[in-house]
């Protein structure tokens, strides 16, 4: 069988080797003679499993002592309730950021519990469209706190660069940029990142949260969408989702033994370029209309000069091996995603795939 | 390697085969060259592999066309805010019957969000502990609902007949007893069942909710804590877990397999009913005070004269191969859990054991 490179956004490819592992903790988890799936989230086991887990986290991104790690149930979406529900406190209004599909739908969900503010907006310049700096967002006083996508998934958008604000607490929806380059932790007060990307499983999202936050929460919030009660748990007030704390656990250790976040940073970038080059040399055939200052190295965007050409494309590139090339429903198009388990190899076929759809129909 | 029986309470155990099924596909699902964590979960295969699990579920228990089937992520815990904050409405109270550990949970997660009435409690008769009968239930006119724990898995405690009112939608926990026996759903409002027992891995909670109940949200409800938003999206308002699903997609085809509901029951009635009669012919040596009127399939718990005895049982009958036999941590002594995946052969060795152990110290 030949092999096939994953470049969906979502649920995202995995590295083979940890799905050997995986597969085989199913049936039989470290000679225990029980899956992995059996295993009890109040043995010892387990506890040293998320400990493990954590730890490696912690490790990979330098995150302080000051600074709490919860690996949640569901996925990122609740993050949009849990952040303003949580943070608000006595505030009646957060400042937000939009940038796409994804912030969007925080915003949405933030309206439902405070005034929200757009603070800041991507802009459709010509020809480029441009996120807005942090030197450019302009924050109310009366914040309870600042939001904003880091990874525009869907839109292909990324800032590059974290803000740093002392009088807010900066809030970031890192779903699909996370562990992929370094981050200075302290410039957030709450990070989250759905699992299905960069960390496993889908059905699990890692929060990062500053002590002082925790203890702001609305009296109606569900227990269980409390960051407070949560930390004090050490994530199990109920049964965790035990398979992906696992996988979690694997996928940390794995990006440490790949040379850690800057080997990750490098290769991302690295492969990115590749494709953005490409992409730049195509005299619009191949069609991203952000600017490179905010384009993604997660998720590369961009259009063929008719939807014709583009099912042709999936077609081809599919019948070449690399699958989940399809944009988002929302947009259409083509979409790349690089997450960390794509290899440099993946990233050639498809570089090489593009040059020659170029020169047959371009 | 001997065979294991995991007789745990949750993660409990499940069938060999799927296990081995889920491994596989965690390598190449379906012939596909993807691993089942990399299925996207807008494809048309995952709308299928849901759609199946639901028709599947749907035959095994006669859930007529009003009732809608949610698979939600995390555990059954989370619907102890859900059920409140969805069904409350204009009302302000609600029912509840308490009869140990979880229903305990249920109502306090509850009194956040309402007041809360106990409309009947267990009852520790001499000599033996009696639920109430849904006859003995004093419900209260202005309740919005009324809410029981079908089987106390710490407790050990069953309510072996569904209630039957009319005036008042009916919601249960039926975690660790749901499809362990046919179920009249119209007796029901709303069911829910974290996954861990009878249905797959830890992190997914299967609803039943009736049509009529969907619109009473409380306006702070967050967007995947509402009933009605996930039915409109069915469970898919953001990336379900999807392994989750997967695997109690075969879990329903394999109760099928097995013979359906029906046979499921026996084997459950029959293999629970050899385990207490060692208990109740050992002369108070195995000490379970709960009325056989109530006692549980799903879990056995008894005590032993002494910590000291329960101790050496635990690591006798480990040594035997029959694991995770310690009672819950707030309760101690045994609990021998047996949900559907647990064969008659495990029992059968459970039995003989208890027997010799009695034997040499009784």
């Amino acid at each position: 069988m030949t092999t096939l490179y994953n470049f969906g956004a979502g649920p995202g490819m995995l590295p083979p080797q940890i799905l050997q592992q995986a597969s085989m903790a199913l049936v039989d988890w470290q000679g225990s003679g029980l899956s992995i799936l059996e295993l009890n989230h109040r043995s010892d086991a387990f506890r040293q499993l998320l400990a493990d887990a954590e730890q490696n986290l912690r490790e990979l991104l330098t995150i302080p002592k000051h600074y709490h790690i919860l690996f949640l149930a569901g996925g990122a979406s609740a993050q949009f309730a849990m952040v303003p529900l949580n943070l608000l406190g006595q505030q009646l209004e957060a400042d937000y950021i939009q940038t796409g599909y994804w912030s969007k739908q925080a915003i949405r969900e933030a309206r439902r519990y405070a005034k929200i503010n757009i603070a800041g907006e991507s802009r459709p310049h010509e020809p480029m469209t441009v996120v807005p700096t942090p030197q450019e967002w302009i924050l109310s006083p009366n914040a309870a706190y600042v939001h904003y996508t880091a990874n525009e998934t869907v839109d292909g958008l990324e800032f590059h660069q974290a803000p740093l604000f002392e009088q807010i607490p900066v809030v970031t929806d890192m779903t699909s940029n996370f562990l992929s380059a370094a981050v200075d932790i302290e410039r957030f007060g709450l990070i989250y990142a759905g699992a299905q990307k960069n960390i496993g499983p889908a059905g699990m999202t890692v929060v990062i949260v500053r002590d002082d936050l925790l203890t702001r929460a609305h009296p109606l919030t569900p227990t269980l969408y409390r960051y407070q009660s949560q930390v004090e748990q050490h994530s199990c007030i109920n049964t965790p989702p035990i398979f992906n704390c696992y996988v979690a656990g694997l996928m940390f250790a794995w990006v440490k033994a790949q040379g850690g976040i800057n080997a990750m940073a490098q290769k991302n970038e690295s492969n990115a370029k590749k494709i953005y080059a490409v992409i730049d040399a195509s005299q619009g055939f191949y069609r991203n209309t952000l600017h490179p200052s905010c384009r993604s190295r997660s998720n590369i965007v961009f259009h063929l000069p008719t939807a014709h050409l583009e099912q042709e494309f999936l077609i081809q590139v599919k019948a070449a091996g690399l699958v989940n090339l399809a944009g988002h429903r929302s947009h259409g198009g083509i979409r790349a995603s690089l997450y960390n388990a794509m290899p440099t190899t993946g990233v050639d076929v498809l570089v090489q795939f593009l040059r020659q759809f170029l020169q047959q129909k371009g």
